[in-house]
């Protein structure tokens, strides 16, 4: 029987257990958390039982890292000795490249394959869990070496991934990070540099009283809390530095020719792949 | 009996016709448009007679130009002389320096007062008007001179505005088109941005399936079509200039020290400012 083990029972875990069940999951599912949220965790039903992470990792087919990537690089050298031989440690965190080197030097017992599932919501917490999360949703994974994906340990991965409704691909962890730098970390530091602007916009002042939609959807990113971004920034500073220098460009080209033709082009490039990806979209 | 003359009987026009009639209006009201326009206002309600342009005008105590920018700044000249004194001419153009020194220029029969309803939504065309659209939302009028808001057909515009639940608001032309363009202008211009950016990536083009929830808001502007904003854009060239470097600034500090606590305050200044925007928002 198989047996997962997910570190870390809030959102991501949390919903990744829940939409195993769903999809028939017979094994058992053991929770690694603080007393608190394991407790809410059983009464919700979402895990089978809890135990410590020295009790729980040596019984795992499976040992799924929900963790901020900054506990996930902290966790990852302790974890090496408590795993066996042919289970699959992988992880959710948001950026690849700093984890799957950290994992490359610190675990050697077991196999770690690197993950991302496109997934999530405001409310944080695993009372905010639910199986349709992954629906649907991109699942990045990021293995060093595509044979990587052929051990049985992975193999029994990737299926709970197609069970549970989302999509795996297959990337490098440097291609995944420049390509979340664009479509996540970029329309974030947008939505955050332009609350900012306007916040320290004198003029601004008078004005916030009825928003139109389009300033409340430009802004809705910025409500993000810091918390969840100080970890992404750090880990992906390069990539990210480079979507900002490419958006950066194209604004300063924008700016130097606001009523010339090419704007224009530039407006129906906008809509035609803004289009696409709501025809994309689940 | 007081009769209003709405020159251009789409979305904006039509609407405020609508609010107008909902709000207990017992005048008449007069639409110029295209016949096809017109007969569809007729049919709805929106308006109760029609007549072209040089039968309409000499009759209004408010003439309502709810054309796009360059038609008003067009249709203009040729309004003068079918002006009685007395009457007030106001247009809903979304900017408005350019066309109150247009105004200034052109009209002399009558008193011009700019004015711009921040309402609006994703159709256009009178089938799409609403008597509410005015509700809540800021109404910015421009006049050269506060004295000017003081005349008999002013204040009945004044009282039109606060009947229909509208929140007049007084600037100047300089100061209104400086604060749209930060509050409207540019985040039209970075969702366009981002989403032409993303477009031209390599990267980017096996992924769009299942674009999260922030990309899908990032990019919603970016489906606007540019029929609009080109006139938007060659009329306020310099204040979206400011704009655009005030952004840029901000995304160049960001760039230079990403993990650093200076973005962290701004994370809190974005999110802070972007949770009032909803407070006060109808």
């Amino acid at each position: 029987m198989e047996t997962i083990v997910i570190v870390g029972v809030g959102l991501i875990g949390g919903s990744f257990a829940l939409a195993l069940r769903h999809a028939g999951f017979s094994g058992k599912i053991i929770g690694v958390s603080s007393p608190r949220t394991t407790d809410e965790a059983l009464r919700l039903g979402v895990i089978d039982q809890t135990l410590s992470l020295e009790q729980a990792v040596p019984r795992a087919t499976l040992v799924y890292l929900a963790h901020p990537i900054s506990r996930i690089l902290e966790i990852l050298p302790s974890l090496d000795p408590l795993l066996r031989p042919g289970t699959l440690l992988t992880d959710a965190g948001s950026t690849k490249s700093v984890i799957v080197r950290r994992a490359a030097q610190t675990i050697h017992q077991a196999q770690f394959l690197g993950g991302h599932p496109m997934a999530g919501k405001e409310t944080r917490g695993v009372a905010a869990a639910e199986p349709g999360l992954f629906h649907g949703r991109n699942y990045f994974l990021t293995p060093l070496d595509p044979s990587h994906l052929e051990t049985p340990a992975a193999r029994f991965f990737l299926n709970c991934i197609r069970n549970i409704g989302a999509i795996p691909r297959i990337v490098s962890p440097e291609k995944h990070d420049r390509l979340v730098a664009f479509v996540s970390h970029l329309p974030q530091l947008i939505s955050t540099a332009l609350a900012a602007c306007l916040a320290e916009h004198p003029e601004v002042e008078d004005f916030p009283i009825a928003a139109g939609p389009g300033l409340l959807d430009s802004t809705r990113l910025a409500m993000s809390p810091y918390e969840i971004w100080s970890d992404i920034l750090s880990t992906n500073v390069d990539q990210i530095a480079t979507a900002l220098t490419s958006f950066v460009d194209k604004l300063n080209a924008f700016r130097a020719s606001l009523s010339s033709t090419s704007v224009e082009t530039q407006f129906q490039l906008a809509a035609r792949f803004s289009k696409s990806l709501r025809q994309d979209s689940p």
